[in-house]
């Protein structure tokens, strides 16, 4: 199998595994428990904490571990929400969120889930992005209001691959910041950086974040967990309750094995940045000119510079994106139509939809192929070569040619 | 070591690790996925989804997979409390939970939030168990009123080991419900099996039960995720959004692995139970009868009759819960003061004051032993006698010596 759908899931790293192995059954004991098989545990979930909270230059209780990106990401919505529309001294506030139009579908259903449930409490402004999928720093600041309480801005698209210009908003975000009252709503920023964590430094000082969404099975870390990096002072409503783990913003018994795996995850990630990045982006960019070179009407979508090392999407007139990915499956290739989590929905991507805005048909025929750490140039030639033969098949049976 | 605190988390079984690893590395794709891979991961979730749902005598769709009993928990009453105040046909009304006072924390919590959020439209009853930690059915019954909509009550309860008498329970309920005309509101029975599951049959059916909780790493499965059984037709709003995940009600990209390894505990399990429930009720009462013979001032907490088979939970007067958790510690011997969950808080334990409200004394100095299925005769015996070195120490020190 040439597995080119990273960005939906990647492979646990044996280096992760074997340093999650243990703690199934003979470190197994609750986190929380007293005695030293529990303390033993709990040694090791602070020291994965440690590792994160490094990484992301922040303190390590500031670091929350979840069941992944999607309760991170519904945590802080749902979170700064109900803790602030239940401070009386805001009670006659709207509170205003800003995000973009091109967000995973965790932070749009989530704002959604809120808007339906209290429309009087809250307002959202879903930033557009411009056909490059890319957001305007400058319209952002326009967009924020004194009752502005969070802006949450992906760092990486998960189906283009579109780079925000996370430390501009961060620089300006803070500079609105300061001319507030302290008496005043905060004002607070997210980044979810689950597909950005393995490419690109997400140093919360620098880039004056105040919540980061990490998810370990995106950087070669196991499903099921995640981390929220929230800054002291955030205020934050937990969404379960129970034990009053992990500050009480987070109960549940601890995933130790999990939160063990993505501390070495983590760990990896940052050791192998810099050479990833560097040999990823130079197969992205051999195979984004060999299939413009050997595939007629195929129409990159994303940006060309401000681009993700691992992501390469394209538009193959004339031909249905399902039916490439289910033809190319059958030859041995795994890519997807746009994020895995919609896959199963016959709908546009949003995506798709807000850097196409009237063009359906070049939404429905978008493939992503994502690049991971274990991506060779041969697996990618050929790809470039079934992927001919997959076209030239569909476009022989496709009513609408226009290539 | 000799772990006796297994109602605190299980080893995974080495069966159930096996059934995961290809799960890590190989067989790793995301279950949403359309290509190949995925669908042969989503087809391992749908074989763990029927195990679990044939061992509850329900429906596959109707098996639903968490990060634990937690959320689980947590979802069945924000769940059903945010459906049913969301719909307007029931704006005027109040909705009714009834529970018991010695719930896990997840659940007393997670009502205590909604109050708190809500009191305008919530009304809360906590039945009080007996000295045995017992519910009485036909209290429960007298305390079902016209807008009852959920009631809730543990299978086995996690510190003292009393079994509820749930069958009963849930003929009750259903009796209840069938007088209630359809344009009311419903009436659900929910029951968190965390810790029954192992020892007690959990037929749907059979218990009237609408809503099931359970969690891998009780059962030796892996932490980080659990179950929700929801009949079809129980109205519920789900928690975290995104994705459309488990028919909308819990988005987020599954957990293949965990899934697979709980469904595996639980095959296990089940095929298990009949003589894990033999063996372990006979080390159990070998254990209380030597204890009771060979340690003066020890005081059984919980039912001697209607008693989980691997729960053990004494009293030892003139002597503090902690310090004999940390002595055995020393000595190499794993045990709890009550629910692992509370132990950093300094509290006593709410069940312990609940089945003695008089007596803070007792409910500081009481221990859980907890066995399972690797537990030895010996290993008890070792206890024993450790455990009288342990308190004539800490008598020999203590100012209130009652014995």
């Amino acid at each position: 199998m040439i597995y080119l759908d990273y960005a939906a899931t990647t492979p646990v790293d044996k280096k992760v595994l074997q340093k999650m192995l243990p703690f199934f059954d003979k470190n197994f004991a609750n986190a929380s428990s007293i005695h030293r098989p529990g303390q033993l545990a709990q040694e090791a979930v602070e020291l994965a904490q440690k590792i994160i909270a490094q990484s992301l230059n922040c303190q390590p209780h500031e670091v929350i571990f979840t069941s992944g990106a999607t309760e991170s990401n519904n945590l802080v919505f749902q979170g700064i929400f109900k803790a602030l529309a239940a401070d009386s001294k805001f009670k006659n506030q709207k509170l205003h969120f800003i995000t973009s139009n091109i967000e995973h579908h965790c932070v749009l259903d989530s704002l959604a889930a809120l808007q339906k449930e209290s429309p009087q409490r809250i307002q959202i402004t879903y930033l557009k992005v411009n056909s490059q999928g890319l957001i305007n720093p400058e319209k952002l600041k326009k967009a924020i209001q004194k009752n502005t309480v969070l802006v949450s801005i992906m760092f990486v698209n998960n189906e283009i691959g579109s780079v925000q210009p996370i430390e501009k908003i961060g620089r300006l975000i803070a500079s609105v910041r300061k001319k507030r009252n302290k008496n005043n709503l905060p004002l607070y920023f997210h980044s979810d950086a689950a597909q950005a964590f393995s490419y690109f430094d997400c140093d919360t000082r620098k880039l004056n974040l105040d919540l980061v969404t990490l998810s370990a099975h995106k950087i070669y870390g196991p499903k099921g967990v995640g981390a929220l990096a929230v800054k002291t002072g955030v205020r934050l409503t937990p969404m379960q309750y129970g034990g009053g783990h992990q500050r009480g913003l987070r109960s549940g018994t601890l995933n130790v094995s999990g939160i063990i795996g993505m501390g070495e995850a983590v760990n990896l990630a940052q050791k192998q940045r810099k050479d990833n990045t560097q040999k990823i982006t130079a197969l992205r960019d051999y195979f984004i000119a060999q299939i413009e070179k050997q595939i007629p009407g195929a129409k990159l979508n994303g940006p060309r510079k401000k681009r993700s090392p691992n992501n390469i999407n394209f538009s193959f007139a004339g031909a249905e994106g399902e039916s490439i990915v289910l033809l190319l499956s059958q030859k041995g290739i795994a890519v997807s139509t746009g994020s895995a989590c919609s896959a199963e929905s016959l709908e546009s991507s949003h995506v798709q939809l807000a850097i196409h805005p009237k063009n359906h048909l070049s939404a429905h025929s978008s493939i992503r192929f994502s690049l991971g750490k274990f991506t060779t140039k041969q697996e990618l030639a050929t790809t470039v070569k079934v992927l001919k033969n997959v076209l030239k098949k569909l476009r022989k049976t496709s009513k609408d040619i226009k290539v």
